[in-house]
């Protein structure tokens, strides 16, 4: 598909997205990761444009990494602030969206505490018949489909640096560890991760990896498969993602400490040796080091893609606000 | 009046402006108006201008209207955050804006809970023989004049799409419903509606609206009326505006149950039928749903001018930085 | 030194300046601070570049001071907010600053509570091989160079208003006097100010002003003098600079009431008598009025430079990210 073919208005959730979605969003990034390399940096497609950053939960590395993705294409950016706001008047969300759209908002970034709010917003946008635009940044623990995309532009990018493509991962083995449970960023990255004949392992304990986990792989092309022990899912692995720990799990007793989880599920110089050698390891951010992965490691660009995955979001989010708004590149 | 001859250097009340000046913001605002609908949607008027959003009562609504109106019209912008200010160190508010203009601020847009700072700071701006521009965004119970005059242009750009004027409003009436005490939208809607020859009925509860509300219309062209019931006002209205209802009134015992209150005032499709058919609901936002005014209503375009509203502050506050900025529009 | 060997990559202190640098500097701004007064205010020496405000400890002056600088000169900036960050999160500065660092910031301008931090930032970013500078916009008690440089900028253009240079300053007898232990702005001066052969006096109460203040004095062109009495350091002074007194190191017992420290230590028209006819008077900014000088004198611009200090802030910022970033101006 080439990307003037692109036709999907909001980005909410990688459940159905084709693999020409995914490649058209892969090779607009790779000509965005260009532009970044250059003196310039900046590219007008977005001009007098406007992206409004609704971030109902607070957050500022992913809200910075929008705004610049947004300026970089010379949109002009509102950010929503929570705190402040007309939300503690008593004011519905969708007013709320309603009142940005009426100021002449082109593209709404959203992220929420409550899974299905960018949906719920973007539905409204279309009944309205409004031309408006809504990207999930993150709702609950359903979706958070930009960081997807950008962990599969850093593998494909790696995989081929020329021409990423989501055909790249094929017979590839990958291994999510993590609280699985909780995590946005896992699912996304299922819906992604199997649709290509590759294999997904999701590893974590009982408490954070339930096995209704095993319907998401049904009828994908991917297999999928859950362990509550690290060896068999590190085993061959080419790429191994960890997810962040939220320390308030372990009030919930979700968890044990964090100690004992470094030491059952924590990934480490000796680990890796179950993996293939020239293994990756991919991690959201930010990172609580030690405890998801071993301090050195995170720190060596042998293994490490982390820092990669933060260029890669720029350059997958202006792709992502350049297909939706349906700029012209110049 | 030609906007070439604008002369005001602040906008702090509508207590004494000319019909020439309404005129000409409601003419401005009608060509930035067709600019936001115009591809580009920037104009170069106030490039390298400095317009400093001093927000000393948080607001996320009215900032971003004015941030986004400074950045159509090219100008940078600065936000004033009150929490993590020099405030807390023990400065005066004066210095405060004493710093903004030793910085190179050209214009402040100044929000305050206390009535009287934009004008305070708008004094100390002129006895220091300083060119800045102070235009008030809210102070206290006192004036909201963009507000008033976005909810102007709102209703004479509907009356005359083509060449909005205070004229029009000649031989209409309008009722103002809700916490009118409390309102500096109310204060500043009855200059506007007062200077010139219209019919205006404020509405509420006696604990809410003080008899001393009557000399506002003394040696005013306009008509001014005092109810404490909604038909009189209602009758053969072509517009009503409704007010928000602050929640907190409701504990210093001014106000009943909210149930209570949209039982005696609130708006709904049954009341509308006093009003003459083609009646127009206005509301400042954010809206309490089913309180000021039934949900249904709110969305019913052939009713609700509220977004409306949202879409002409943009505009509005455009004109008012613009004419007060003396830019040349190219 | 002209402008085009400049080579320091980072400001972190100004413990190791030569007279060139301070000259670079004074140069540099002197030409912005006509720029400033320009129409354009513009120009677009860092366009494409991204500056990204790292304002670990809350500040809303010294923050707006840069982004607007950076804002002149064309850049992209983006605000780092600590309370919604991933700080809470777990995540070390240094990884907050290398995820900037990935996201593709090329100056960052970083103030903490801790002393040190930009240093240590500054020297991963140097042990990374990345080209990112660093300029410490103040680190607890250690240093604040921007500060201490707009000062010397506003002093030496006071003396030559086409020619500001360091040397102006030998033979000057140059005042500081408040809480100097306590003070990162006294630090950087201390450092600026015996660089050439002038006479520094430093006031304050005994609990202020320990004895080993003398050993910032030793080895340097400048003459250092330590006083607990304001009247010798005030005799024949050209220029005197008052600090900001923090209210809560009354709580800690170092002081006693503000009445008394206005009454030991306060400028008063009074006591200027014994400095030199024409002396001025700076203060960095918030000024506790009363206290550390009178109010009256605070707005007598026969005396006071402090406006002209924070006009001075946004040409010597952006004179600091222009040299920095390399830029060339047009």
């Amino acid at each position: 598909m080439a990307t003037a073919t692109w036709t999907r208005r909001h980005i909410l959730s990688l459940a159905d997205f084709t693999s020409d979605e995914y490649n058209a969003i892969l090779q607009t990034a790779l000509s965005f990761r260009q532009v970044l390399n250059s003196r310039t940096k900046k590219v007008p497609a977005l001009q007098g444009q406007v992206v409004a950053n609704l971030f109902f939960e607070a957050s500022t590395r992913t809200r910075n990494s929008f705004e610049l993705a947004a300026k970089r294409l010379s949109a002009d950016t509102l950010n929503f602030a929570p705190g402040s706001s007309s939300l503690s008047k008593g004011e519905t969300i969708l007013d709320t969206a309603k009142t940005y759209l009426a100021m002449g908002t082109d593209m709404m970034v959203i992220r929420h505490q409550q899974a299905g709010v960018p949906q719920a917003i973007a539905s409204e946008m279309d009944r309205l018949n409004t031309k408006v635009s809504v990207l999930n940044a993150g709702d609950g623990q359903h979706a958070h489909p930009s960081q997807a995309l950008l962990d599969l532009f850093t593998i494909c990018r790696l995989l081929d640096p020329d021409n990423p493509r989501i055909e790249l991962l094929e017979g590839k083995k990958i291994a999510i560890v993590g609280d699985i449970l909780h995590s946005r960023v896992a699912r996304s990255n299922i819906w992604s991760l199997t649709a290509i004949d590759a294999e997904l392992h999701l590893v974590s304990s009982p408490t954070l990896l339930p096995q209704y986990f095993k319907c998401f792989g049904e009828g994908r092309p991917g297999k999928l498969f859950l362990h509550w022990e690290l060896e068999p899912a590190l085993k061959d692995a080419d790429f191994v993602m960890t997810l962040r720990l939220q320390r308030e799990r372990m009030t919930q007793h979700l968890l044990p400490s964090l100690r004992e989880y470094h030491q059952y599920y924590g990934i480490t110089r000796d680990r890796l040796k179950l993996c293939k050698p020239d293994v990756k390891i991919l991690h959201p951010g930010p990172v609580n080091r030690g405890v998801e992965l071993s301090s050195e490691l995170m720190d060596d660009p042998e293994f490490s893609l982390i820092s990669q995955q933060v260029t890669s979001g720029v350059a997958v989010r202006m792709a992502l606000l350049y297909l939706i708004g349906g700029g012209k590149q110049e």
